[in-house]
């Protein structure tokens, strides 16, 4: 072995025994004494199966970045990697730096094998409280599309990816392999995918360990890498074949960029990256057997190899053992790494615990966020003008996109044009993913606007985008949102424990632009027609998860432009795509957004209320005026007060939402005890769990979303939940305790137009025209 | 072209005529007259450009299942196929036989187009309203999943699935293609995949529609199959390419399972299956061009490529110049198929509208369900034994597994050890997807027990398993079962759609074991606690979905077998797989949990209670009681109801939830006046919003999961949430208004434990032993 190999094999062996180490030790971490039980956790926890894999891979690159002096950010997706990536951070000094109570020294090394899975301390996977990290390990699938996402825009980044053979079993990271295809060699950084393949899940071999080197290689040559193969278990050989398998992979690497940014490279031509695929035995160096069985290369390495070392003193000897076959009294000197392992480490902001592109809100540039008069539309009067609000968005997009040509991104499933946002095109194309031909359009090599039908790579994409510094905003059916359910679940987790890490410098928010809605899913059908990831949302709770519903073009453009300068939050905003009312004016739309909740004081009469409409969201909201005119005209000594809810979360009284609403202003606006008959745009659930503790609850009825979908009109859909004008005037009727002459006019009025509405759309299939041609009667 | 093939070719052309028809025809049908702006659909809705594939596909099945006398049913995976399907049903006679009124003849063929994306009609895809289909092409990525659940333990059935170019790039169809490991040859059917290239998403080019045939031919190559293509626009050479790689892909299953089935064959060798690729172009045999712009071959062909028809008379002009095309005065005679189409249509049940495994309700054979005898547990008095609920279901299982060898499979993701359900693997091993080698455990080659690390692919099996008349359990960890939250979404939207079809036969439920549940989750820290599924699936509502936190081990089995009796519907049970105290006889059990919701008088006062301490799933119950033992102990005139809650939605009155708790019951329970301290397994806003119309509910506080997780002890996640035994008496001291000595005593003695607990869990690491060794004190 080269010196330089025998530097790499010493790092390897510290980081194997500081993996083991953290398992078990509670004390003694040095084995400076002989095992005792008392040295040895109460609750023995952690997954030494992946460790020694990561390990190998992690001082490898340490190699390759000293040489080629690289930038480099590590992302762990094999589940439960917490050990190595926490042993690899330590050693090269990145974790006393974040955390100098931890760091080198036998105190630091003490409390650092403690920490691992212990109440108070860190979890056993890559975390946001891991130096260098940018990806958690908890539910498995994202590490792929996490690295395509931190390369993008990133030219001088190298992301080193390991995957997991579990983990490439999932759905999220089998859609991520042809990532590689989205790269721009010219403008994005790199992705080293390492597929480690260890052979086992928890208990069963995985689907990739059983297929033969062949099998494998045809498919990543299919996908489009150059995979070569590293594989056996013996370190000495394993180590010059894993430094050479490096040298090609970055010397590709280079040459790739060298060719596309020398504008050498055909841009039409995908280049093929390179890819590693490293078969090594599960739980490598550990016990090859316990009580008999076989261990290493096995299923039973996945976890805790030796169970029962409090016990069991034959146990404890074997792990000593095992241990001290790591040679800790070469490696360590004073609780700190040797000379020799130290030299290994890169320097500074080299280290890969220590990159700044891993904590991503360092670098973070805020957007130059251009004016929105660009895109505002004129609305000289409520109801008075008709645009569509995603429309406008799109002007607006589109000077985002002009002005911050390498700090923003737009993520889609192929509907950034069905979502009327195609104005964006005209500053970026979407990315070509192969040759551009003639028929094609907004398609370019260099294109910024990510389509790909995968709701998971769009949120993975934007997701490692955010991470490393950037912006971004994911556009999507509102019904195949919670395609990425989870994944938000995870994000929504990461933020709250990172905003309380005094070390992570804040992110720009995960915004969500959430359209081609339910109230407009008619045509496509009730598997269309789904407002269910409001509720996710609002369960992810107010200190992370905000709810936008604008009611118009130039409400959305406010909302747009506060999500976007927002930070360490996810922002749900719902947005209609067709051309609707228009309600408020550029002014009147700060003034109401800024509020969050407040009275349309000219769709309201002055004074108190006999009844209270509230709404939110678009399509509600018109309903609701439409409801409100009616009853103005004909009933017009009922008092009536619309209050519009754009901040759903802010129903939510303070201290469960921070930012909700103080209990005097809701009550001022909801009053405390008249009825209040509130069109939501999701389920009514929500809303009642939201303002369940107010004061004027009893008093709320909801008409929403009742999962009565189906392939049919706009107004009927509407009709059919009992969101519609009608049943809205109706409620509003009943509630009021209103039983005169001109309220039962009026009443039966209503029924009439719902009778009419089912005999025509029976007839012709269309709505009434009445209702299309409905408008705002103003003053 | 022979005979033979001038039929598929007719076919495919009649096929074509009616895609096109459906699209555009309110009458007119068979174009007797020239086409009037009259005869064309006011709106214009429906995807023409994946139609001529997928009839092109059926048509040339029709012919090998006639020529083989084969079983097949079809799976339309591209997004809005729906034109399609309905076409080929309606010409091979399956769809008039379901919908009579809808069949044959001009009257029927009227009613057939008109309806088609249709307010009141169907929609643009297929659905369970579509004979023969057990796939929804809404949300898209789960056809093979659904074909390969169809295919297994049904030996006799092929299932050939058609996949989109776009739908190949979501995750879980990526997940699909190892699916083929999976598979049986001796005991399972065959799925034949064809994946149709034709481009195009809705605008853009697809990753695999740009990428060339070698890479494909690799990349599936790798996957494991012997890839045929298909390739080019001209029909005549196309049928013929398209018989022979059919004729020679049906070959290869038979023999495949011919050699699977006599022995002949490894079993430990996976067969290589066929794969067909066929790349046509979008929009095939449509407009080339409209308005001087490429349309066939092109994503304008996406959906409808004349847009103006009604308006714009030279469109009108070359629609019917399209439709004419087909020539369907050879096509058609009195509205009917011609007897040339006739006669390739298969017979009976041949045809693939009309296959039983279709409408696997009527298929359903009840399960032979076990006495529960055989895994209850034991408990002489509440408290008085210890049981791990799921090791109890995993005996139970077992039995079941064994009783029923080709109509129950558990699928999971390689968790069912870790669940401790591994009694299982006694009936049957996980299947092996290679070589079984010494070291595997319970790994076999015809394993039943499907794991894979993807819940995607666990729950689309299962749904395809289910939807052709068998049962299943998917049993998961609970944080990462909102993977396949969205899934659950359109299953959900299935099973209301298939109720109400009076030609669908009930289907065994769709059945949820959460296990590894927020409570003890501990260790593996904030990424693995999460109880959100539960707010997930309630908001599906109470017709389709159920929630069951059964409290112990006997009513866990209670649950289990009337889950496995239900039919149509979502059932979710939460589950512990802990040693935890048993609180129900088999006896009590089966009482409690029939009725839902019940008072334990065991551990409650007779008569008006002080305060009713309530509780939701195993952990809450088992701090609830010890709650009421310490006020009992410490204020025993305090009265105290324990409500114990197996189903969850029975809170939510009638009619919302047609089974909830009737509200003189709720009353009597939960009483109206008292204060209730709700111990609950997940997020608290949960219960609010069923609870929120019952009379008592501003008295309700329930206690739950806050979003308040990390890397800790068992019993430090419950005090970090409120939700242990001393939050829970302090919260009870407080509603119940009781300020005396006694009372303060025991407030200030849970104060000190929780000091305590403090103290302990940052010096050891571990729970006091007090809460460890802490049982019922009984009587």
């Amino acid at each position: 072995m080269s010196d330089e190999l025998d530097h790499v094999d010493a790092w390897w062996r510290a980081a194997n025994y500081l993996s083991a180490a953290q398992i078990y030790l509670l004390d003694n971490p040095l084995l400076h004494e002989p095992l005792r039980p008392a040295h040895i956790k109460p609750r023995l926890l952690g997954h030494w199966g992946t460790s020694p894999g990561l390990n190998f891979v992690y001082a490898h690159l340490n190699r390759v970045i000293r040489a080629r002096d690289l930038e480099m950010i590590f992302i762990a997706g094999p589940g439960h990697g917490g050990p190595a990536v926490l042993a690899n951070t330590w050693l090269e000094g990145s974790y006393g730096e974040t955390y100098p109570e931890i760091g080198f020294g036998e105190d630091g090394l003490r409390r650092f094998v403690r920490q691992f899975s212990f109440p108070g301390g860190v979890p056993s996977h890559a975390a946001p409280e891991t130096p260098g990290s940018i990806h958690e390990g908890g539910e498995l699938g994202y590490s792929l599309m996490h690295a395509h996402g931190a390369a993008f825009d990133n030219p001088d980044l190298h992301v080193a990816c390991v995957i997991g053979d579990g983990e490439a079993e999932t759905g999220p990271l089998a859609a991520s392999w042809p990532s590689i295809r989205f790269v721009d060699a010219a403008r994005d950084g790199a992705v080293l995918p390492i597929l480690h393949l260890n052979g086992y899940r928890i208990a069963g071999p995985t689907v990739m360990g059983r297929m033969p080197d062949e099998a494998l290689d045809a498919l990543f040559r299919g996908h489009g890498y150059a995979p070569v193969f590293v594989s056996g278990d013996d370190p000495a050989r394993m180590h010059g074949e894993m430094a050479a398998a490096l040298d090609a992979a970055f010397d590709r690497i280079a040459a790739i960029q060298r060719a596309a940014r020398s504008g050498e490279a055909d841009p039409a031509e995908t280049p093929r990256w390179p890819l590693i695929i490293l078969r090594s035995p599960k739980g490598w160096t550990g016990p090859k057997e316990v009580d008999g069985a076989p261990v290493e290369g096995t299923h039973r390495a996945h976890q805790v190899p030796l169970p029962g070392v409090r016990e069991n003193e034959a146990h404890l000897r074997q792990l000593e053992a095992w241990l001290r076959s790591y040679r800790p009294e070469e490696l360590f000197a004073d609780g700190a790494p040797s000379p020799k392992i130290r030299a290994l480490a890169p320097q500074g902001a080299r280290r890969m615990g220590a990159h700044p592109a891993a904590n991503g809100g360092k670098l973070l540039r805020p957007l130059d966020l251009p004016a929105l008069s660009v895109a505002e539309v004129e609305v000289p009067a409520p109801g008075a003008a008709q645009a569509s609000a995603n429309r406008a968005l799109g002007v607006w997009l589109r000077e985002l996109m002009r002005a911050n040509p390498d700090n923003f991104r737009l993520f889609g499933p192929d509907e950034t044009e069905s979502n009327k946002l195609d104005t964006v095109f005209e500053a970026s194309g979407r990315k070509a993913t192969g040759a551009v031909i003639d028929s094609d359009a907004d398609l370019a090599a260099d294109g910024r606007v990510m389509e790909v039908l995968s709701e998971h790579l769009c949120q993975g994409w934007l997701e490692g985008y955010l991470l490393t510094g950037r912006h971004g905003l994911f556009n999507s059916y509102e019904a195949f949102i919670p395609i990425a359910g989870s994944m938000l679940n995870q994000f929504a987790k990461w933020l709250r424990v990172s905003r309380e890490l005094h070390w992570r410098a804040p992110l720009a928010s995960l915004n969500y632009l959430l359209t081609s809605h339910v109230w407009r899913q008619d045509h496509n059908g009730f598997s269309h027609q789904d407002p269910g990831f409001l509720d996710h949302v609002a369960s992810k709770g107010a200190k992370v998860a905000r709810i936008w519903l604008p009611p118009d073009a130039n409400s959305l453009l406010q909302v747009a432009r506060s999500c976007l300068e927002s930070r360490d939050r996810v922002n749900v905003i719902v947005s209609g795509k067709h051309e609707e009312s228009q309600w408020l004016s550029p002014e009147a739309a700060r003034a109401h957004c800024a509020a969050g909740i407040g009275i349309w004081d000219w769709a309201s009469d002055a004074g108190d209320p006999g009844v209270v409409m509230a709404c939110a969201g678009d399509v509600p909201t018109q309903e609701t005026l439409a409801a409100v005119a009616l009853l103005r005209e004909r009933l017009p000594d009922l008092p009536l007060r619309v209050v519009n809810v754009v901040d759903l979360m802010a129903l939510q009284p303070p201290p469960r939402n921070p930012d909700g609403l103080p209990e005097k202003r809701y009550d001022a606006l909801f009053t405390t005890d008249r009825p209040v008959i509130f069109a939501f745009h999701g389920y009514p659930g929500l809303v009642h769990e939201l303002s369940c503790k107010r004061r004027n609850h009893a008093n709320i009825h909801v008409h929403g979303y009742r999962e009565s979908g189906t392939t049919t009109t706009p107004f009927d859909m509407v009709v059919r939940n009992g969101l519609d004008r009608f049943h809205l005037t109706l409620a509003a009727l009943r509630r009021s305790g209103r039983k005169d002459g001109a309220a039962e006019a009026l009443a039966a009025h209503c029924r009439d137009r719902l009778a009419a509405h089912e005999r025509h759309i029976r007839e012709t299939g269309t709505d009434l025209p009445e209702i299309d041609a409905w408008r705002w009667p103003g003053e």
